[in-house]
């Protein structure tokens, strides 16, 4: 891609009346478009970034044998009704429609997956099932706020299993915590997981994950050296106390949820009447267990987490571009011309070699405005080529996430990358 | 993917009582689940054809330099007011929230992509643009019908396209119209583009893209000979006239209608005050093209024009898996190991050479049923693996749209696919 070509191209101004860090910077960088308070279009920057988020997703869950689904967003009224929670969940969206027929509008899927599973799971051997979705949801927030942070239409990726007995269940609620830090680790977010109170959910227990930033709506209570950590709702201990696990001091931190986890027992399996037969011909009730994670929040905790004062520094996995290739004009127009022929050779090769790369090719235009750009949108790795580096035929290689640029012969920066 | 991992499997029992093929052997085949009278959930194995589908979308519309952005569902009633459709358009959702602030559920995208357009597109170099979305939309229809090709909820891919001057849209225009029959192409589709007139737009013109088959709700007059169509709301020969392109006879057909492309020239422009500067210094006002595809509409469609009495016919590009492996079962225990181990080992073999490949792994059921089952589900190719075969060494090779199979070396087979 050209820069001169992009459509959402960055914008000079800064958008400092915004009130999160992640809006002001995915605003000015074009990656986002502000369409109304919690509702956002994502542009053609921004939704490859999310896109890249939805398939490590994607790739973790595979490993657990979770299968992917796509359920509605135009929800039955009567399951809501079956659940409870039609006058209960109080950001449920409710929408009327010419048949009278009344819909709630997709905040969260228990109430679709779970008879769902009832027509599919009949005998011991269907369990135990996880199925998940990456889906547009929802939420009827009275203040939608912190940019993608908390939105009135959001993506997430939920997961929902069932399992024949409790120890199965406890098994893959492991596996589900580990698999989402390896998620979070390819994310590059330094995550605690803490036991919390939970919603509108009747439950055994919840694990909630939280990116400690400013930018965050929860109170954590975390160990400065240790991976303990509680929610403050449900803490036993105060701010300044000795962890339990390693004897450092806890400390009260902001955090951003961008995941959680739910032991739903027998609660919406019960409601909805899911039944299988078990190797002994009973008849029993799956355990259900829900576990989500917010893919649009996690791009907005990136954010938050990963920044300087110059601009958004994407881990190397989700960077828009693998390369964002910079050449820098000179005022000889044969030079320039060269200048910019090496650009374009070197441009073809890299996509040949299978990388997506971004070419600031625009003309007349100075080496710092040019930077400042590269700052401001962050991806991981820069490659500039100007008349200094040229006569040596060499080009600048620069990792937005290091301070030092280093020199390569141009015929061999492709094999050092 | 094993059979008995799948999550979604085929049923028995025919569903004969629903009013549409493409319903019929979807839902038998365990592709989708219906929800709701117009709204489905997509099972693993439809989530998968769906996906392929978008796929090709992409890969045409990304060749035509269009860029891909991701648009919200909610949408601001005042947009929808400035348009003038806010009271127009009698399958727009109305959605009220908390916040006493009433929302448009969005049914199509113009209230959004031409704003957002007025935001990035200041000057003639900015132009043209094109941008385009594989997202959700809701039509609040009186009556939902015919499975999966009439819903309140469906996927769509929508184009939206700006220029400076007329000629530059109709060859933008033309663009379109060739990669939608390159789509269809690699979608097995024979699809007849036909002159209509055209809803709730002011245009010049729109072209429809219709599959003849009998599901179809709109009635074309269609050439039996050459590509010449109309649909007959607005032709001027009627059934059984001489083709005006051939001389060959005309003759009404029920068409099924995927796709459709307007000429909007400036009625969205206009309304959203769209205007850049062009090359002499004036304020100019774009001139815009819409151009749409039903996605989750195209897999019925395929379905409807390529099944038999059986089940699906998938064309290759779009088949949930590559390969269907069946092992029939042997009465001896010792034979049955040896044919279990062998198609295990090729499964493997398969999916390391970078196949997709379904194994129904069921043991102890009859030829007849597996046989049946790959039937309904219609995967493009078959590799069958029976006593009958292995004690020559051999697999059988099926094609699902073709009828002889053919025998190959086991060693062979993956050369011959």
């Amino acid at each position: 891609m050209k820069y001169t070509k992009l459509f959402g191209k960055p914008s000079k101004n800064k958008f400092r009346d915004l009130e999160s860090i992640n809006a002001e910077l995915l605003i000015q960088g074009g990656f986002i478009h502000q369409e109304m308070a919690g509702v956002y279009t994502w542009l053609p920057l921004g939704l490859k970034v999310l896109k890249k988020v939805e398939n490590i997703i994607r790739e973790e869950l595979n490993k657990l044998e979770a299968q992917e689904i796509l359920m509605p967003a135009l929800q039955s009224k009567e399951k809501w009704l079956i659940s409870g929670r039609w006058d209960n969940v109080d950001v449920l969206f409710k929408l009327p429609s010419q048949t009278d027929k009344e819909y709630a509008l997709g905040a969260t899927h228990e109430e679709i997956v779970t008879p769902l599973i009832a027509e599919y799971v009949k005998s011991y051997k269907d369990l135990p099932v996880a199925v998940y979705q990456i889906q547009t949801k929802f939420r009827d927030e009275l203040r939608a706020k912190s940019g993608i942070l908390r939105g009135r239409e959001f993506g997430m990726n939920d997961l929902y299993s069932f399992h024949r007995n409790q120890e199965d269940f406890d098994a893959y609620y492991k596996k589900v915590q580990e698999a989402y830090f390896k998620i979070f680790a390819r994310l590059n977010l330094d995550v605690k997981m803490v036991e919390a109170s939970g919603g509108d959910f009747t439950k055994k227990y919840s694990h909630e994950f939280h990116v400690l930033t400013s930018a965050g709506e929860d109170d954590i209570l975390a160990c400065e050296n240790c991976s303990f950590a509680q929610n403050i709702e449900i803490a036993s201990l105060k701010d300044g106390d000795k962890c339990p696990k390693c004897g450092s001091v806890l400390r009260i931190a902001k955090g951003v949820e961008v995941a959680n986890i739910f032991d739903l027992n027998t609660k919406f399996t019960d409601a909805f009447k899911v039944k299988y037969t078990d190797q002994d011909g009973s008849l029993k009730v799956p355990l259900m267990g829900c576990y989500g994670i917010g893919t649009t929040r996690l791009v907005g905790a990136i954010v938050e987490s990963s920044h300087d004062e110059k601009g958004i520094i994407w881990p190397r996995e989700v960077s828009p571009y693998d390369i964002h290739l910079i050449s820098l004009a000179s005022r000889d127009e044969k030079i320039n011309n060269d200048i910019l022929q090496k650009t374009d050779n070197l441009y073809q090769e890299l996509i040949a070699r299978g990388y997506s790369v971004f070419w600031d090719d625009r003309n007349k235009i100075s080496a710092g405005e040019k930077l400042k750009v590269a700052d401001l949108l962050g991806f991981s790795t820069r490659i500039l080529l100007s008349e200094k580096t040229l006569v040596k035929n060499k080009v600048e290689l620069i990792k937005r996430n290091e301070i030092n640029a280093k020199m390569f012969d141009i015929s061999q920066i492709i094999d050092n990358l």
